[in-house]
């Protein structure tokens, strides 16, 4: 049996932790493999647990008694936040992004895995008490941000359709109209996504008046689970909001089509009674 | 300035590197961080590829020179690979998944955010030398394994769409056949996702004929593009394949409808001559 040093058993819980977000681990795992007294990996984990909280890149939450053991819990802290979404709106003002009838190209900026992942953690710190089972997206933009918001909180993931595809099996549609155009369309689930009363966390890129969000939560009844978040990565400042309750990293308060400029603040997330509102430990 | 001690520096370290595969981080960022002399932070680096590479689960690349550094390289080994392969055989042999017309099931399967990671991961341990630029994968099903590859590639991802949406500009469309129904279809790409010349890695999540496949890789050719790799989740049995070279970790072999019965095994990746076949060093 292999004879691990303290120094070798610190990388190796830290990497086993972060790769297993939200799991419980237990004591007793940990000292089988590293042939440790369960005191040692006591203070082991206490020195990840350490080192993880004066970093704000997140804690060790201890859960005690015969089913208990550790589990990491991801965080963000307000700086990382901000820089994040600081970034976020530069690359969102790019008169570039503009698009026939004001849309924005936004694929480049959701192609970037590593962003993406960042704006997951963000989105996990937000949500790591939702008591969400599962995260809701829809296609196709918002898929790389609900997985990677799901991976940091050890969840899995259903994607609703716009359109209803054979290899779905049976399926619940609904139909929607879209906030701002007005456009008819429908949102499908695979009727075995998940459960009756699960707890939703949607996630999505981006939200204009809301009519795919408010499709979403409409459809979520069709399942009687109940939405306990929604997190957007940029919304639209409009007139009329169809959804309340929903929060974003940045938002977008104007293009303007014809002098090429694209007007964005940070988000909801942000400033006084925003979650990140600076004023948390670390 | 904050001390560091050797300990919660190599928590630290671990973290930094694996929430940044295969990027390049100075020893003089480390040094700086840690406010510790060169040497020191050597020594941490030789423990933590050592215990990495023990594991089988990454090893820290040493690049030298003024520009140089060290970069993580996640791996999976060949014990872990088969584990997931042969359970993502097992779920696929449920009869559960057979839908009319012998479609399959898989949205549960790529719904579990921490089993399509294991998954990236392999593909990542697959291609890690393969030069690619970036992950191309088709909506809606690759999506997040394309994802899960790239992160731990560190690298983009562009996504081929099936209709050419408006909020994708200026795009590159071809008429694609399906090798199996042979039902006609497009594929479009958005002209500004990656520059001309680039190498692209293809990652999806299934394989029958491989007319879609074969329609990706001639859109890249259409961008000047050279396909490095080809990564299936799970590829079928067929008489004619259209597309070769492409790698699996699970095939297909028949699908009896009418006695609900699937049978599976391991894809191209295993047996002689397969990546994973049981002679790697770890």
């Amino acid at each position: 049996m292999k004879k691990w040093k303290r120094s070798a058993r610190l990388v190796d819980m830290t990497r086993q932790l972060l790769e297993q977000p939200h799991r419980l681990i237990s004591l007793s795992a940990f000292a089988e493999r590293y042939q440790a007294a369960k005191s040692s990996i006591s203070e082991d984990l206490a020195i990840i647990h350490e080192t993880f909280r004066e970093e704000g890149t997140g804690l060790l939450e201890t859960v005690s008694g015969a089913a208990g053991g550790v589990r990491y819990l991801p965080k963000a802290n307000d700086y990382d936040a901000l820089v994040i979404s600081k970034r976020l709106c530069t690359h969102l003002e790019n008169p570039d992004r503009i698009l026939p009838g004001g849309y924005l190209y936004l694929s480049d900026l959701l192609g970037d895995a590593q962003f993406v992942r960042d704006i997951g953690r963000l989105w996990a710190t937000v949500f790591s008490h939702s008591g969400a089972d599962v995260v809701v997206t829809v296609e196709t933009k918002g898929i790389p941000l609900a997985y990677a918001t799901a991976s940091f909180l050890g969840l899995p993931v259903a994607i609703v359709r716009r359109d209803s595809r054979i290899t779905e099996g049976s399926v619940v549609t609904i139909n929607t109209v879209s906030g701002s155009s007005k456009r008819l369309g429908s949102l499908s689930l695979a009727r075995r996504s998940f459960s009756e009363g699960s707890k939703v966390l949607i996630i999505d890129d981006f939200m204009k008046a809301g009519g795919t969000v408010q499709g979403m939560i409409d459809l979520m009844g069709e399942f009687r689970a109940e939405v306990v978040g929604i997190g957007i990565m940029a919304d639209s400042r409009v007139d009329e909001r169809l959804v309340e309750h929903s929060m974003s990293l940045a938002t977008v308060t104007d293009v303007d089509v014809k002098n090429r400029r694209i007007a964005v603040e940070l988000g909801n997330l942000f400033g006084p009674g925003g979650f990140f509102d600076g004023t948390n430990p670390y």
